[in-house]
């Protein structure tokens, strides 16, 4: 039996275990986790620099090294995201329906986990002891597979989950990681339909459309944001700019900043020049199309690949239009269906525009930058989903989460 | 362009329209519809004389003539669920979440329509008019793909359809039917993750199963029912009867129905013989373990194939268990997720088999065949979903629908 078959097996046979487990029993094994990510700190950092000394022989970039590194802090703040968890709502149990039938059946649609949650991932090894907690708390059994970039630091963290449940009511089994890094690892994952309820790709564009691609399990979807504002030709000029700027340089890397501005022609008629420069003080480079470089000329030529970019850097494509309608056709042409806004006075163009974009999260006058679970209120997050089915936009605990009827009766037999 | 790819465009591009569209447009159009079927029904039965002379050359069964076959009953029966369809709660727009930042951001999270639909469905004609009926009530684009053998009664349902459109709002691109049904369309579907947002299958097992394994566009599964009754230690043996012999008997075809039977040793060596005998009156066809066979040897022997078999007929294989967490632990082995009953007087028993039997429904003391939209009292379904993703158990309207956040600003940016 391959070590994915079996840990497969096991997993789904400590899924059945969680699915019992009272809220208490959840939270203490979380608590104990907590506690000895901090005990075993010194083996877990130890066990990260062999990761780190073979990333440096393998010529890995710093910017994946860094994403590697374990430090006091990370290790810290990885147990103070477990303490948060624990004060976090159990959704599991949760009624989300009662149906009273006149022949007396009673019929409940009750929350319940997903049963056992299967998460590929790279390099970062934060995301171990993330996939681990979120699944514990909502009462799944969890497989990882990280990448072998950060092969002793997974196992090392997972050893130090083993050992804090030693003392719970959790069962070992309940997160299992896979330690052959290699591709058919992932590949047995990908049809592992028998044991997986669910596969979430956690990285980069590459990882996710493969799994979308070969995985025959469900795939939980987090994808990337080729976020839009559209500026009618109403918008307030100080609103837009304040907007515009705060959507795309306060955090350029993120996949709720835009990398595409659209603007009304009469509005680009008369305050076009001033947010362009606005933009360039900012040191945003700008990719702008024939009437945008009339006006600027600094401005490089917007080519068909600039409208689907996510730069995810200081850097913005610029289209002027002359319909809020030609606005809307080309974001969900070349959108990704994550977060969108419109800027105006007109509250018709407003509620046109919100019902006829495709995407997650549409905005009035607002940056698209609230795009978060944090920001919405829903406390930890699994991530931001630009699917439709399941779970849309931020997702919080319940997405890690299923349904299930509950049906009391007193003998009742179909008619 | 390929034709799966043309109306995949077209159909994409009026399911922005659809999104727009109020419950008075969309219901009009659905009246529409139904007034159309009845006054094209003579061209519909001419066209589907085509179908079954075709199907009588091919040789087809009796019994799929009979699911190809449109009668005038049948197309009253199809006008006739139109109408309780427009009758029902048009679930676009309801707002499941409001949340109010502190910042005077508002946030609601609403219902919006899924987008594009793909339907792939065998033989009956009625699912032209089911998917494409319950697509438009929820505000989605539906693209048809039907088979062969229904071929010129899927393109005369359709032809009907469009020529009711003509007078509406609705645009006739939201209903589209791929009438090329060589295998390469439904390939096609399988990656047309540009143009559709979910593939529903409807159809037999290894329909559904070539589904699953070849769609990368996500899937709305409708599965098979392998359901148990479990009858423990202190069930009472009249309901206990009454119960096994509906689950069984009343409909044996249908996916509810139950196909197996555990039964606690104590209860067995009491009651088992006379429950056999009632099965045996009520014709159904037992295979049995050894235990069951020493008091009735008329059984067959249960073969381990027989514990996974969906007879969809009346015979049911009968195991002998020593604990309720035997018949728990058989259930998830074989089980298909779909509806299970424990029949008990012991409500921690109840409780304990409610929580760990892994399915879309759960009974105590009644019988698995009220695991139905309309007994739940949800009207039109889509089917029953046996996956965990995003809808389980009996579909209704909410199933072809998604989420959106529409968020409200007066000007905010993240800080």
């Amino acid at each position: 039996m391959s070590e994915v078959i079996e840990k497969g097996k096991a997993a789904k046979l400590a899924s059945f275990t969680m699915a019992g487990k009272t809220t208490e029993e959840k939270n203490e094994a979380l608590g104990k986790i907590a506690e000895q990510l901090i005990k075993e700190q010194n083996r877990l950092l130890n066990e990260n620099q062999k990761d780190i000394e073979q990333g440096k022989q393998k010529g890995l970039s710093e910017s994946i090294l860094d994403r590697i590194l374990l430090t006091e802090d990370r290790i810290k703040a990885m147990a103070d995201a477990i303490l948060l968890l624990i004060e976090m709502n159990d959704p599991i149990g949760e009624k989300l329906e009662t149906i009273n039938k006149e022949n007396g059946l009673l019929i409940e649609k009750r929350r319940v986990p997903l049963g056992v949650v299967g998460m590929i991932y790279e390099a970062r090894p934060n995301v171990t002891i993330d996939a681990a907690t979120l699944s514990m708390k909502t009462g799944n059994a969890v497989i990882l597979r990280g990448s072998s970039s950060a092969a002793y630091s997974n196992q090392a963290l997972v050893q130090c989950i083993h050992n804090a449940l030693k003392e719970t009511m959790i069962p070992q089994e309940a997160v299992q990681l896979i330690e052959d890094t290699s591709r058919e690892t992932a590949k047995e994952l990908f049809t592992l339909n028998q044991y997986l309820d669910v596969l979430i790709p956690r990285g980069g564009k590459n990882l996710i459309d493969t799994v979308v691609r070969e995985s025959t399990v469900p795939v939980l979807e987090t994808g990337a944001g080729n976020c839009h504002i559209y500026i009618d030709e109403t918008a307030d000029y100080r609103m837009a700019e304040q907007i515009v700027l705060n959507a795309k340089t306060q955090r350029p890397s993120v996949c709720n900043a835009i990398e595409s501005l659209l603007i009304h022609e009469k509005w680009f008629a008369g305050n076009g020049r001033q947010l362009l420069y606005a933009l360039h003080e900012n040191h945003v480079e700008i990719f702008g199309d024939r009437v945008v470089r009339d006006v600027f000329p600094e401005a490089k030529q917007a080519t068909e690949e600039d409208w689907s970019t996510e730069y995810l850097a200081l850097s913005i494509s610029i289209k002027v239009v002359s319909r809020v309608e030609e606005a809307i056709n080309h974001i969900n042409q070349y959108g990704t269906r994550h977060s969108e806004a419109i800027l105006t006075e007109n509250e018709r163009h407003a509620a046109l525009f919100l019902t006829n974009v495709d995407a997650a999260a549409v905005y009035h006058n607002a940056s698209t930058r609230f795009t978060d679970g944090f920001e919405f209120g829903y406390g930890a997050e699994i991530g931001i989903s630009t699917q439709k089915l399941h779970a849309r936009g931020p997702m919080g605990l319940p997405a890690l989460t299923s349904t299930k009827y509950f049906i009391y009766g007193q003998g009742q037999i179909r008619k």
